[in-house]
């Protein structure tokens, strides 16, 4: 057991290179053993356990730094690095993180959670330390997986780094062949950078020459060079990467530890930007995790032995994500002009199903936020109805697109933000938390909440038949089934639900069921209050609004809650478009950390029990309670 | 006179090939003639005079689509599109805008301005395109400089086009060798395609198979393919766009209308995604402008013979960009983790005085402010304090990374948010009247705005002396001498300036001297205002604000006033501070169009008078005016 025996990286570089697949094996099974209870991103960490451990082996983190792309591939970075026994709490609240997390260790350089940040960080850092008076010398390796390769923003970063010719190193880890998914170019690139055999040819004779670098004179250098300068478009692979101004090397097993640790250190101490392609597998070492990898991208607790999904008791009701996912083919159906757009999350918004039924309707631009908005700003300016789903919490990454290519257009693009609101076990980096004060100001942009799955499927129908841009935002849950309202939809116009003397409750979204349990409490003890769907963000239609608190008695207080923050959000609208004071709950201005959905709302007051009591503290203060 | 008979790019095709350089010495002249008067982007626009032309000749908008990315190169195509006459009132309120509006011409595909969207929007115009029953076959142009290449976006789009095979055409048209601005390894590549004489002997020959081709055997043509596949590497320049799934060609003379003419009308006949590379020069056929590009991209108005700037009488205030430019430089040389980054705007955020002082501190990502503002976050994760200088419009590209690899991270970056507020003259697509809104969510932000240029000096260095992200935001405008205030700077607090019982105002950034105006108007009538400098959005110190309005009547109206949206704006964070109602002036929820900023204020009534009406109505209104 030599695991057992880590307690930071240099305890690694101890162990002979020969017996690094048994501490592979021990990792693995500490990834399996945690996750099969709390499940996390499977796939992908057990593709990279070999890489983390060749990495460390020859790195000294932290004083060398590792930035992890994404971050989901580093659980086996965790274990190594000091938190093996805390990851039993992996994605629990008060428990380790599921992504890279800078308050958690210092062996994790930043958080991460987004795509493509990685090589702009790395060559940040690698300028200041060469910056640094007396200088301190040390290695930056950004670790990064062919998805996020997709996104620009890796593009600006390889596309600066090669100008600077910084020492950096950048390690590709791609999937093999058969399961990368081939959404661009760049995909059937590195597909063909792993297969063509002219290539594959070239890279053995390359590998040993890396592996046995001798000195050698500097006519021989010089030669050398000439020659490679000439023939590398034939002779070298990753072209594309060279002229970005990157050294290639590769592509390397990256599940052969023999071989990796010994290419890995060559590479590294060679000078100026260099990427190193490494080829594993996803879910590695598990087989129903390396026969479905998709499922095992981010799962939940599943059977080890089977690899089965262990699903609570009771039934399963439809998410908002299952509803929306049906609710978008049968809108299709009807109209032709619907297009759907993602960007590399086809399962995850639902959108799959699209796909399988609309297969020349649909469109998957990968890891490529900014793209995807813009481009169907294109195809709704040529007279498409392109439905786009996007996380909240990425779609942070095409707010300029939504402004210009979108909304300043009048292009009619239905953009469906599923993870809005508090989103659970994926924590800080993921919560979609943001976009209602992010988007509130765009002109012209419409801004909907759905306030259980039938509502969600009338405003995405409502959404369609607008000749305007629409945000629909809805969150990762089970979507509640309201009896109250579901009357037509009016633009900008909320719904009253309940009418009350005592207060008024305006709820969004998830919130109103929240915000009716809350009321059912408070109608045992008496009050009464004014439950109002606000359906909207924006607009907000003023006498819709008035007439809905009519009822309310003249010095009743009147309360919002939203799923997300408060400053600048849904409850500060309504105080701009009643020009009186509303009292606000929703999320306090700070990033929120990992833990259960439920259990979050619960801590900031957004369930039932707390929002009734939030109500009647207030009454009390009045001196009506 | 060719021009005054062109009413429509159909009108261009009557003229035989051989005339086309007397159109365009024509249309030159035009352009000359309007922009020495209005000012406008002037190099960049000469350049394009005879690719415009060719592309009109070959095409056939509007039904065929070109899409100029930024925009700022069209001047030609608004005159050769029925915009002849209009064409005097460029820039000017109420006239032609100075890039591409679809509001304005059904020739102008889009609205633009913002850098590296052009493929796609052509891409999602494409696919509705080949989506259309019945068929409606057109052609799809995006026209893009060397500059927009370096957006991520673009890469994004590419990476997609090349994937989807739709038939779309990239015209890359790049600098000649001495001008183009070598900031990323992009720029290296072309310069290379340009310059290898390898490369220029093989284009000869691929020149004239395009200039004459005829239709071959199967055979012939599979042989080809297998050939140019194996060898492309060496004998086909463009690899780079090749790998990413576009057929490159080039590298073409942009000015030269004989062979640009026959050559674009073949390569519009190939299928699939295709980029031809033209070549020319900026400000071509002006002699200043060809020798100066950089201070005629975007210029004033300019006296024709010698090419000097008219510039108004008066002694020259100097602007806030001025100021910034001077102090980021002082600062610098007490402070030697102080280092600059640009996204491409070394001279129009005055950063250029810092390149020159210290160019090894100083950092051009080129078009990339994803890659900026993370790349910043690494720099200061690592030790520097960066300022990073970005246009507020621009800004918005990078609202992810502000969030997630800044803020989130606590790592001290210094943004300078420059022509934030109303801009004037480029219109639409560059008023930076969002960021506010935008930002104000972002937890741990500071956001601030100097009252004047001394003001913008003390923030600058306070906020390189904080240990946290911050934001300052300044208009583009000349810098206001303010004698009232000054006292030290503190987190969140106001600062008054002046007292009085009658109403009062919280002004913000530049809008305090305007507010100060306001109130001399109004003493005049013997209503006295206690003026409020905000000096910060966020955070907001609750008691420094009520104390500052501790002087007023106990029902005198309370008014913000700020110089960008109002909705969710600077007035909504004061609301939501005071838990009181508040008149917030600023500007309304649409999108601004171009016009003197000066007018553009007035209109909006954020000048002097427009906040004095506006105070007398209130206190009239609550019959105390």
């Amino acid at each position: 057991m030599y695991l057992e025996s880590i307690a930071a990286p240099q305890d690694i570089r101890k162990i002979p290179v020969e017996q690094l697949p048994v501490l592979a094996q021990e990792v693995r099974q500490r990834i399996l053993e945690v996750t099969s209870r709390t499940g996390g991103h499977i796939a992908s960490s057990f593709g990279a356990v070999e890489l983390i451990i060749a990495l460390h082996y020859c790195l000294d983190v932290p004083r060398d730094k590792i930035l992890f792309d994404v971050g989901h591939q580093a659980y086996a970075h965790k274990i190594l690095t000091g938190r093996n026994r805390a990851f039993d709490t992996l994605r629990q609240y008060g428990g380790i993180s599921g992504f890279p997390s800078r308050e958690e260790s210092e062996y994790d350089t930043c958080f991460c959670g987004h795509s493509s940040t990685s090589v702009s960080a790395a060559l940040g850092i690698a300028c200041a330390r060469d910056a640094a008076q007396p200088p301190a010398p040390f290695k930056v390796v950004a670790v990064i997986g062919d998805g996020s390769l997709s996104g620009g923003l890796c593009f600006e970063g390889l596309n600066n780094a090669g100008h600077l010719k910084k020492d950096i190193l950048v390690v590709l880890n791609t999937n093999e062949l058969s399961i990368a998914p081939n959404v661009g170019a760049i995909s059937t690139y590195l597909n063909k950078l792993i297969s063509l055999p002219i290539y594959n040819r070239f890279r053995a004779s390359f590998d040993k020459f890396l592996e046995s670098r001798v000195p050698r004179g500097r006519r021989l250098k010089a030669m050398a060079a000439k020659f490679e300068e000439g023939l590398k478009g034939l002779f070298i692979p990753g072209m594309l990467f060279e002229e970005l101004g990157f050294r290639y090397f590769g592509p390397l097993d990256g599940h052969d530890l023999q071989k990796l640790v010994p290419t890995l250190r060559n590479i590294l101490n060679v000078k100026g930007p260099r990427l190193v392609h490494v080829i594993t597998k996803k879910g590695k070492g598990y087989a129903p995790a390396e026969q479905d990898p998709v499922r095992f991208h981010s799962a939940g607790p599943f059977d080890i032995g089977s690899g089965a999904p262990v699903r609570s008791s009771g039934p399963a009701a439809a998410t908002y994500t299952e509803v929306f996912s049906n609710a978008v083919v049968r809108l299709a159906a009807r109209d032709t002009r619907v297009v759907a757009v993602t960007a590399a999350m086809p399962e995850g918004t639902g959108l799959d199903k699209f796909r399988d039924a609309y297969p020349q309707r649909f469109y998957d631009v990968g890891i490529a936020e900014q793209h995807a908005v813009c481009f169907a700003g294109g195809l709704a300016l040529a007279g498409m109805r392109p439905v786009v789903a996007i996380y909240s919490t990425f779609f942070q990454r095409a707010v300029d697109q939504v402004f210009v290519d979108v909304a300043l257009q009048k292009a009619p693009v239905v953009f469906c933000l599923d993870r809005a609101g508090i989103v659970g076990e994926d924590g800080v980096t993921h919560q979609g938390v943001f976009d209602i004060p992010v988007l509130r100001s765009v002109p012209d942009l419409f801004i909907m909440a759905p306030q259980d799955g039938r509502e969600l499927e009338a405003m995405l129908e409502f959404a369609i038949s607008l000749n305007r841009p629409c945000v629909i935002r809805y969150p990762k849950s089970i979507a509640p089934v309201i009896d109250e309202g579901h009357g037509p939809l009016k633009a900008g116009c909320v719904e009253p639900l309940r009418s009350g003397r005592d207060y008024a409750i305006i709820a969004l979204g998830s919130m109103v069921a929240a915000a009716l349990a809350a009321d059912d409490l408070l109608r045992r003890e008496g009050i009464c209050g004014t439950c109002v769907n606000a359906r909207f963000v924006k607009p907000l239609d003023a006498d819709a609004l008035k007439d809905a608190l009519r009822q309310i008695g003249p010095s009743a207080p009147v309360f919002t809650v939203e799923d997300g923050v408060i400053d600048a959000g849904f409850g500060s609208a309504v105080c701009e478009t009643l020009g009186r004071t509303i009292e606000r709950m929703g999320l306090p201005d700070q990033f929120i950390v990992h833990g259960k959905r439920q259990l979050l709302l619960e801590k900031y007051g957004l369930d039932a029990a707390g929002i009734a009591l939030r109500i009647k503290k207030a009454l009390k203060k009045d001196g009506k309670g």
